[in-house]
């Protein structure tokens, strides 16, 4: 297989949450010679829209994606969507980041949740089509279905695209999806028009804790150059982006250790 | 919907596996008025087959599996799945659960791994169908791919059962599937030929163990009663069995009031 390519190295700032802000995360991609990054919004509220903007282009790198709209559970979700899109637009975002939330606070239905999630994305979705901004849903493991999202599979994800049209496709997460039996005849389905955002981290084992036992690449299971190899096949030309919850081990470390070893595991892997 | 029926209630000695030996769990069940069982293969052991199979029949119990067969991955794989068809055959059990196994010991090879468990399973089939013991995919939730099943969906265990013909089907264990946007057609298409076993509990939110924090039915977001209306409407008529892994919970109370909770929650779900 060829030789990843550093140049397509993201670091999406959920990597270095405790560590850093995102001024400090910009100026750590900038020193580290990584040439993308994936905001959190509730760093990007901190600095300030207009700061990050000025800092990210001072820098010369691409935004990746903006993390994160949807949770269509939520209150506020209309207006906080559109918030999102706004932000992606200014940033000049690859995508905007879709966890549509699991279920709704004393619910079971699933299957209403799940429609109700393609009719939140069907009325956001004219908004983001006009500022520019891809929509990108993130299937996310089956394990997080109640209480983060219930869109689970890409097969699921690419059938609500096929159901909206252009304007939206999905982010695929090697660590939500590296186990679907389908897997890869979804990321050839969803071919370079559907494949938004690529992310990258690796399943340990064993596994702690639900949400934020993460591995680094090589540390794990996941045939990273195999689903790689696919998403390239596809036609997905975009960025790697190195997305790592690790509450027991990459939290706890030094930032610039964390970003030395992402690159170096990402040009082995 | 119909209310639960109370005859068609089953206990999977895993729920009161730190409480009880088989012989306990057997009494348990007739002193409860449970009148199916499904022992795993350890406390059999302990047990002994023989004075299982009494001990089952003087107390009128169906046995509704036998946990379990499969681990492909075991070096002694062929000798362990023939021993556990021969116990199954004695015991006269409703089918033998196969736990496929995950991945190899230092192999990310995931596609391999599934090949090799459809292999596998043609090689014991002959002798479970001239035993007449039906062989139960059991497919494990995705979180559990790497270190126990890596059959992970229905689908994709139908598939299986296609490709192999008679003598096998699935066991359905809600814990597993309920996230499954295919489930409710993959239950239809699996109908009374390949359902072998219906399994019952509850996914508790928050989730905080990835294999031993199941609920109890009632106290998670599992729409028990939606799924079980799909199951008999699929044609499967067998037991509910009920197998919760429970360590920070069932596993600690007193074994007749889990007895005695599952009874009363089973008619209510």
């Amino acid at each position: 297989m060829p030789p990843s390519d550093p140049q397509r190295l993201s670091l999406n700032t959920a990597t270095v949450k405790q560590q850093w802000t995102l001024a400090q995360a910009i100026e750590g991609c900038a020193r580290h010679g990584i040439r993308g990054i994936s905001p959190w919004r509730d760093k990007l509220a901190e600095l300030g829209l207009k700061k990050a903007v000025s800092l990210i282009r001072s820098n010369e790198l691409s935004v990746t994606g903006l993390c994160r709209g949807g949770f269509f559970t939520a209150k506020d979700w209309l207006d906080d969507n559109r918030r999102a899109i706004e932000e992606a637009h200014a940033l000049e975002a690859d995508c905007l980041v879709l966890v549509v939330g699991g279920l709704p606070e004393c619910s079971k239905d699933l299957a209403h949740a799940r429609e109700r999630v393609q009719e939140c994305i069907s009325k956001i979705l004219p908004e983001a089509r006009q500022a520019g901004v891809p929509l990108a849903i993130e299937p996310l493991h089956p394990m997080q279905a109640a209480d983060r999202a219930c869109v689970n599979t890409l097969e699921q994800a690419l059938d609500i695209c096929d159901a909206l049209g252009g304007g939206i496709g999905v982010a695929v997460d090697v660590y939500h999806v590296w186990w679907d039996p389908k897997l890869e005849s979804q990321v050839m389905r969803a071919g370079k028009k559907r494949i938004l955002a690529y992310h990258i981290c690796d399943w340990l084992v064993p596994t702690r804790d639900l949400a934020f036992d993460r591995g680094m690449m090589g540390d794990g299971i996941i045939e990273l150059g195999k689903i790689r190899n696919w998403i390239d096949a596809a036609g997905y030309s975009g960025f790697h982006e190195v997305e790592i919850f690790s509450e027991l081990n990459w939290w706890k470390r030094d930032p610039d250790e964390v970003l030395r070893t992402m690159k170096e595991r990402y040009l082995q892997t």
